[in-house]
């Protein structure tokens, strides 16, 4: 059974001359789906389009994404009460050479994947991190956008192998703190938020962009600019969101040590309460 | 017939699961074939090697990669006398995630494909180029290498549609020149040379490491370091290189224009002794 579909067809390969394997050409989604639909699914559909327009790719409309999602979902064999989806968006094919010819015609290609919860613990206790060596790139033209160009992400993840690390979080070359390698990072206190700005580099995750609204309609600050290390360490609470695991308090990075307070808990009631009860502690 | 091919055998199609089309986890060369042979092959073999070393994959020897290149020559149908291969060195086969398993094995595929030379007036009389608007990003751990992440690439080369311009420029962030999209850059007098230093971001070409070599073995200097836009279009003449086509005189940039002299000629002659004919003017 395949993992992956387009045109609502099981797929085993890809074209040996797609732009997304010459080049990193293309984006992609992880979509967390939960009782057989995709959730968040304006706001994915939202930065798949957003990322196709600064791109220079054609991208489905929603109707087509989403009939493309379903029969996937539906032809895969995994249980869609908890899945993960990847939706690809190529480039298309083309031959060598960075320019993309005129009838380059982009291609859409979905994953399905059982999905594994996160240890109750993770959510109760909070995880361990790491600060990564590696350092952002600053590009204003991709900040903020899921590309398959992720070298960044994948060296940092290769800096270690401790399976207690949960995530690596990354700073920029300016020493500004941006996001983790599959996460973005929320400081906190009881009463105010405040998560990077994702305009240099990094990418704009869909769960934070929840969060940020859920707490805006609670009536809760979230102020969105730089972060700098010293103000990561210094403050009283931290934690990660995540597509699929929601939020996930932090509560040790080296030597610093955070704790899981009420600013972390009411992120995660937030979230528990708009469709990520899974993340409830 | 296939134009690539990997384990001797051609292919159709990679798998839906490589690394290289879900990030641009791999490497690649692009290698002038000239009389059956790949020039400078101990040049692009080295380049390939220490680019899989500093992202952590298994290069195949050179032995292998050379049998491999032959091969897929071979069963081509390509004309061996004048064509371009590409190695391509993907991370190789693995689930969502960043993470490489410990047991993900690289992939070595080789495409073949019918070379064009360019127009004899282009190296008589120089080419026009653009100044992109696009600037690197600076990321000195992928600095000078051809990874599989070329978005910047692609998305300076989409500037511009019209074919009279030959090459785009490219600054860094920090608004340095660094490379062309496809080529290097060197700055010439009669007597001296310079090119911009490598060691924040941009490709460290094959042809470019070539005329350094030749320069310095013929006793001339050229300077690898920082080259300012001012000092750019102050300069006497203007050249790329390039490793399928060698060195190519620059006439024009917007509204700059330089004259082909005495260090271009010289540059090409060199290279024309040194294997690339098709580079005299």
């Amino acid at each position: 059974m395949s993992d992956w579909f387009s045109d609502g067809a099981p797929i085993e390969a890809i074209a040996a001359d797609d732009r997304a394997a010459q080049y990193g050409d293309g984006l992609f989604e992880t979509i967390a789906i939960r009782d057989g639909a995709p959730r968040f699914w304006d706001a994915h559909v939202a930065r798949l389009q957003t990322g196709a327009a600064r791109l220079g790719l054609a991208c489905p409309p929603a109707d087509v994404l989403g009939r493309e999602l379903d029969a996937a979902i539906d032809h895969s064999g995994v249980d869609g009460n908890f899945a993960t989806a990847k939706l690809t968006l190529s480039a298309g094919r083309g031959p060598r050479g960075y320019q993309r010819a005129a009838d380059t015609k982009a291609i859409l290609r979905v994953g399905i994947f059982a999905a594994r919860p996160l240890p109750a613990a993770n959510y109760r206790d909070g995880v361990e991190v790491r600060l990564c060596t590696l350092r952002l790139a600053v590009q204003p033209q991709l900040a903020g956008l899921k590309t398959l160009n992720r070298l960044e992400q994948v060296l940092a993840r290769a800096e270690w192998q401790d399976d207690r690390i949960f995530e690596g979080l990354m700073l920029d070359t300016g020493g500004q703190l941006i996001c983790g390698t599959m996460s973005n990072v929320f400081i906190a206190t009881e009463s105010a938020y405040v998560t990077p700005a994702i305009t240099r580099c990094g990418v704009s995750g869909i769960m934070r962009g929840r969060v940020i609204a859920w707490l805006q309609s609670a009536g809760i600050d979230c102020e969105v600019r730089d972060v700098g290390i010293d103000e990561l360490f210094g403050a009283d609470e931290i934690f990660l969101s995540n597509s699929q695991s929601g939020v996930i308090p932090v509560r040790r990075c080296g030597q610093h040590e955070w704790t899981v307070g009420a600013g972390t808990r009411q992120a995660q009631a937030l979230a528990a309460a708009n469709g990520v009860p899974e993340c409830r502690s």
